[in-house]
């Protein structure tokens, strides 16, 4: 029996989503065919895409779906981008989601698109002033809602305020911060009928407890993108293929059940954060949590480890059936310093001394506890470890 | 209960497919992860791969899982084009998909790539030596393996061989294929190590009972392609994005049950095929069967109702509880032509006078019967319909 602490790399199936899905497929039929059956299918997913659309406070219209996050961020960055003609420039803070990093990079190498960046405060925060001063001139901003490594949560209304007045268009990645934080799309985007300010919204399913391969790119009627793959008007035309109904039904059932206890999660979670925290630092008294202390994920604790390898803690670990994270799961196996740290201001050794341990809707505080437990071996394996390699010639 | 003639569209979920999903959902874990839970789940995805590579004759590493057959094409089609620096020209055969020819399109207007069309035989074939001489100086070409709407099979040794000669990479849709046609990427491909002739075949996973949202680009590994979504080295840095365990093994084992009765079905669909064709042909002489009569996929039936309207037919079968289609579901509710049809040589108007009937899994002889037994109703209001508008002044 696994004690997963990884919730942040995928977090398990919700029964409702399991449920929403089987169901959908008692359901025959294509949702784009006009006959009956279409028809039936096409009710599921516009039932699905309502309450997606309640549930993040746009309109249904807005709500297109994605095989997940990391297509939303590509289509977001992408289809803004391409719907210009000029080679203009993308902000782009320190720090972000690596489909973020890579799409903009892609941008920047084969079009030309020149990248301005924005640097990260010690807890990491995109620097606000940083952000603004940025903005003006360019054609395309993108930021992390919650930073998916040290979890910390920005200020919505603040960067779409500054986007809004450079009128530049800006894309949230809120994937981490899904079901975490609340999404006010219509709130934090307020009323303008212009195609800049606040206009996308990337999530994806599997961090709530959907299927793996359900996302959505939330996305403004007023804005313009191109799509990514085209074959016909389907969802506006961003987004051609045979709409996944079963995947959309569960998705939203997911998600529902993720807000309706998302405050009391949150308090459940940050109370199972604490005490793993107080445990580490009563274990090792020079961890270090990292990360804003308030304004951050409750289910996210990152904590550097000085003077270990966290690639080496994560295989410890991993011996005594422990489940943890260095970082991004999509950059897992890469035994490289954390950007996200570095960008906190550390050098690549801290860099590479983290843990990131997230807890999600199946956490308990024995997870918490057979964590702690194993931790002071683990620990000082790993100093150890470290300690021979420095010494040796 | 609804008589469904439209498996084209898409067919139910086969319960191994399902069976398949629930049981990759019970280990939890990140692919992309390197602890104990995450290999498990890498497992799984490793099992998906290696099976339909299997089926499909390739090498594993060659299968590149996409949300579909929609992004299978794009990916195919975007990624051979972008990896070019020059707006070489791409050779497009009519009555392709709407996937292919949308994503041409918009190569061509927004990038400036030329493009170079062939015809499509009476029988809907693509015309060998027009294909072969539009080749030399091309930098891609596209071509279905079998037509989604009139069912007519290529010939993809001939296509292939055309393409490798011509030294031009070339992309096969088989998503209409898949499941009855066998698919043999590597004797198709040859041995030649070159990033030239068939490098790329585009599946999806719902055409034969997988989920939604599943299926494959095959890619060589000698060819060059750049990615639509960027966001790390999985998948050879061809498509990012958290891997779709559960996906992936539902579409493994979908495939897996068409291909192991692919022969016997292929011959169950051929004969209800003919006993469809036969009672419409009795009940409505001057009916004509489209498409080649013996290259072609079995299970399906395109067939013109002169003096009707295909989508007038479609409403009046609906109100019988009988499920057919114009042509592709993607394109249904535009009443316009069927691009396919008019590539046949057919003018206008027949070209919105056929219904597509497609059989899979499911059909039986009831079925047909059903469909059989409403007909002559059916198209007695279709051509009174037809006849009182044209009669209006």
């Amino acid at each position: 029996m696994v004690v997963y602490l990884d919730h942040a790399a995928t977090t398990p199936l919700h029964p409702d989503a399991r449920d929403a899905w089987l169901a959908a497929h008692e359901t025959i039929g294509n949702a784009s065919s006009v006959h009956i059956a279409g028809q039936a299918a096409r009710r599921l997913l516009d039932d699905a895409r309502d309450a997606i659309a309640a549930l993040l406070r746009c309109e249904p219209i807005e709500v297109v779906f994605t095989s997940g996050g990391t297509e939303a961020i590509n289509l977001a960055l992408k289809g803004l981008w391409f719907e210009r003609e000029d080679p203009g420039a993308i902000v782009l803070p320190d720090g972000e989601h690596h489909a973020t990093l890579d799409a903009v990079q892609w941008l920047s190498s084969r079009w030309g698109a020149p990248v301005r960046r924005v640097g990260l405060d010690s807890l990491g925060r995109i620097d606000p002033d940083g952000f603004a001063d940025a903005l003006p001139g360019a054609v395309l901003a993108t930021a992390l809602l919650a930073n998916n490594e040290v979890g910390t949560v920005n200020d919505p209304v603040a960067l779409a305020g500054a986007a809004a007045a450079a009128a530049v268009p800006l894309h949230l990645d809120a994937v981490a911060a899904l079901g975490s934080v609340e999404i006010d799309f219509a709130g934090w985007r307020g009323t303008a009928r212009t195609p800049d300010g606040l206009v996308a919204v990337s999530v994806s399913g599997h961090k709530v407890g959907a299927p793996v391969g359900t996302g959505a790119l939330i996305v403004s009627r007023h804005a313009r993108l191109t799509a990514l793959a085209h074959g016909g008007a389907a969802q506006r035309g961003l987004r051609a293929g045979t709409p996944d109904v079963a995947g959309a039904a569960a998705f939203a059932a997911a998600l529902a059940g993720a807000e309706a206890v998302r405050t009391e999660e949150g308090r459940r979670l940050t109370e199972l954060r604490h005490r793993l925290a107080a445990g580490i630092t009563a274990a090792v008294p020079d961890a270090r949590v990292l990360g804003d202390p308030s304004l951050r994920l409750p289910g996210n604790l990152h904590v550097m480890f000085p003077g270990t390898v966290g690639e080496t803690m994560l295989f410890l670990f991993d011996t005594h059936g422990v489940a943890v994270s260095t970082g991004s799961a999509c950059q897992a196996g890469v035994t490289e310093p954390s950007h996200v740290v570095l960008a906190l201001g550390y050098d690549d050794e801290a860099s590479r001394s983290v843990l990131r341990l997230t807890l999600g809707r199946t956490s308990t505080a024995a997870d918490v506890d057979a964590f702690l437990a194993v931790l002071p071996d683990v620990h000082a394996r790993a100093r150890a470890a470290r300690d021979r390699r420095m010494s040796a010639p």
